[in-house]
């Protein structure tokens, strides 16, 4: 199964929205064997939309097209997808009365604008959004189908998880399979040289792929056949990735393409431990990392998010005299924050970051982008010097990375 | 003049890369009077690459193409390009002392990977990327340039700003202008209720968007127009956002599209006071975006990230018994959340969070979502309870730009 996906609306060309829609229904069709093979993005404009229509492919199975379906005169799409289709609206009493129950949960009623959104084209099959007023409409040409859906994230998502998945799913043909290993402080030209006997030996259908970010490299490895062969395809797939770890060794993580604070949370359940934090350059992002995780506070306690001087001291015990002949960002006051918040905070574990992240504060001895990181633990204390670049978001970006996998390497040991 | 902007990568397409580089080049363009009209994301097939070269249209002035340069094996842009134009590459001298330069600055020598990287096709412009190793190439096809650059978003954007935008700047011929009002609270479509009368009497080429999000409405206002009618232009747009915004009044904030923690940074630079933080539910993601914004060490002292109660009363201050009597998401221990940090920070302001981001926790009376906000500040109090949904991604950032806008509130009577 072949598909491509449109999203239309200005905000996207304008660069007000970033596209995170597309990635998320690549990721889930890519699970049902179902491939993307384009994506457009496109303005609001009805003769925009028609020609994006009109380009795609032939063999093409699936066109899902998002945005455009709110409630607002700038929303347009189901008017011109009416027109592609030579289609007519028709008012659904059933839609009308889900989008009344959806106003009562909220202690709303429907207003005059809301009302239109339950008409909708009589050729195309209704495919429930459980969570919002603008419904998704699926129409079929021969093999083709296409689905129009809200570009609100979460009630696009709704839609394809109820109505849509599901189909794709018990459709499903063919297997997509991938393994992800990930690769920290290691560059990528030179990971590539390390690696180049085993790139050599991969053979067709298998695929390797080098997804460079800031200060980590995720290596994909990817292979695709009939679904009647994804034991065969998965023997190989599972063998291809274990020969990659075995040459990696320690400086590679996780075989899914899970986030290090997934992995870390895992980690402290397993071990029944638990977790605090001090940052000053981060700024409390490593804390935030940790908390994204559902049932992170059975082991994450709290922290300390010490920018200024006084803090460090106050909160975390640090040397007023380390702080002055050292600096705030110098090995002696990041191992006392990640010892003094560990102290303060009653836990098992804790993580430290102090650093330049600029533009200003530079100095020749400590130009901007110098970060230090300590871990503290039961029997364990590590610290590193890190030079994380010139742009203050990605020194704070890299930081929090080599901060969770500093302290993932910690818990793993 | 107009513009398509070509993505080129697997990754995209598996969702496993979010394209931001598409929205920071959609925003520069816009500022240089280029309008981008599409862009398409494609896999790294070399077929693919050249049918969406083929599939742009002739009226289109420059087609920026990013991702594929890099030194591995999976990097197929520049061989494809080069049998696209029939060109062939040559070896740069001064490009390869520049690689050497790069790598000499991180303590490493170029690799037999890198080399290459200096071999860049002869009919094109190199493009200087100060900051990386694969550099642009521009080609010209008429009035048509085609501009390959690196995915890599900080390289991209350096080639963009030093070698690409000061042309498009210098040729520019249009304006597209925009005005923004920002809305918190009021659903999109009682809004546009609210603004019927208003809408209808926009006149082109003004036109309005909704651009809604997590708690928020962005509206847009946009006017195009001749380089040469600028001030007209500006003028038109002017009085119409003026308008807008009397019409909203309190309920709409910045004219620009400015991070609220950009503007919470210029109150509290102007009042020359300060701002400490105490996140339950938010786990660390408010300090997080307060110290994104550059110098703001000058307000910003520190924060607690209070996830166990334990650390709500070691490090705050809160009342055990309020605890126990009326839990953690409550008004009472929020306020001494607020107050808490604020005295022991010793700050002007402080805001707290305390919340059920969920899955878990929810009760009857206080299901998943409920979210109790404060804000402390010189004779200044303030607490509300909000209910913010289900989904845990979604209760958290709604949280941060609920807390940073109460924040915003406080600080501009």
């Amino acid at each position: 199964m072949r598909a491509e996906i449109i999203t239309i609306g200005t905000e996207i060309l304008l660069g007000q929205t970033v596209d995170s829609n597309s990635a998320w229904l690549g990721q889930r069709l890519n699970e049902c064997g179902v491939q993307v093979e384009r994506i457009t993005s496109i303005s609001d404009q009805p003769e925009a939309i028609k020609a994006a229509l009109d380009a795609v492919p032939a063999g093409i199975d699936w066109i899902l097209v998002t945005g455009g379906l709110g409630p607002t005169k700038d929303d347009l799409t189901k008017k011109v997808l009416c027109e592609y289709f030579h289609d007519e609206l028709v008012f659904h009493p059933e839609v009308y009365a889900h989008i009344e129950t959806l106003f009562a949960s909220m202690g709303r009623v429907p207003n005059a604008l809301n009302r239109p959104q339950a008409e909708l084209p009589a050729s195309a099959e209704v495919i429930p959004n459980a969570v919002g007023t603008a419904q998704g409409m699926l129409w079929t040409r021969g093999h083709q189908r296409i689905l129009s859906m809200p570009g609100v994230p979460y009630e696009m998502k709704r839609i394809m998880e109820d109505g849509i998945l599901p189909r794709m799913r018990a459709e499903r043909n063919e297997v997509l399979l991938h393994r992800y290993l990930v690769v920290q402080g290691i560059p990528e030209s030179d990971l590539a040289l390390r690696m180049q006997n085993w790139e050599s030996a991969l053979e067709v259908p298998l695929t390797l792929a080098y997804l460079p970010s800031p200060g980590l490299v995720k290596l994909r490895i990817s292979i695709a056949g009939p679904a009647a062969q994804e034991d065969a395809l998965l023997a190989k797939i599972t063998a291809s990735a274990e020969s990659l770890k075995q040459l990696l060794g320690e400086d590679a993580y996780a075989e899914e393409l899970k986030p290090l604070e997934e992995l870390i949370g895992e980690l402290l359940v397993a071990r029944g431990e638990t977790l605090s934090t001090a940052e000053s350059c981060t700024g409390g992002g490593i804390a935030a990392r940790i908390t994204s995780v559902a049932g992170s506070s059975a082991y994450f306690q709290g922290g300390i998010v010490a920018y200024a001087n006084g803090i460090k001291q106050a909160q975390l015990s640090v040397n007023p005299a380390d702080l002055l002949v050292h600096g705030a960002v110098s090995e002696p006051v990041v191992k006392q924050m990640a010892a003094g918040v560990r102290k303060h905070l009653k836990t098992d574990w804790a993580i430290a970051t102090s650093g330049i992240a600029g533009p200003s504060g530079g100095s020749e001895a400590k130009p901007v982008g110098t970060v230090w990181i300590a871990v503290s633990g039961p029997g364990y204390s590590w610290s590193h010097r890190f030079q994380m670049g010139k742009d203050r978001g990605r020194v704070i970006e890299k930081s929090i990375l080599a901060g969770l996998n500093a302290l993932r390497q910690g818990l793993s040991r």
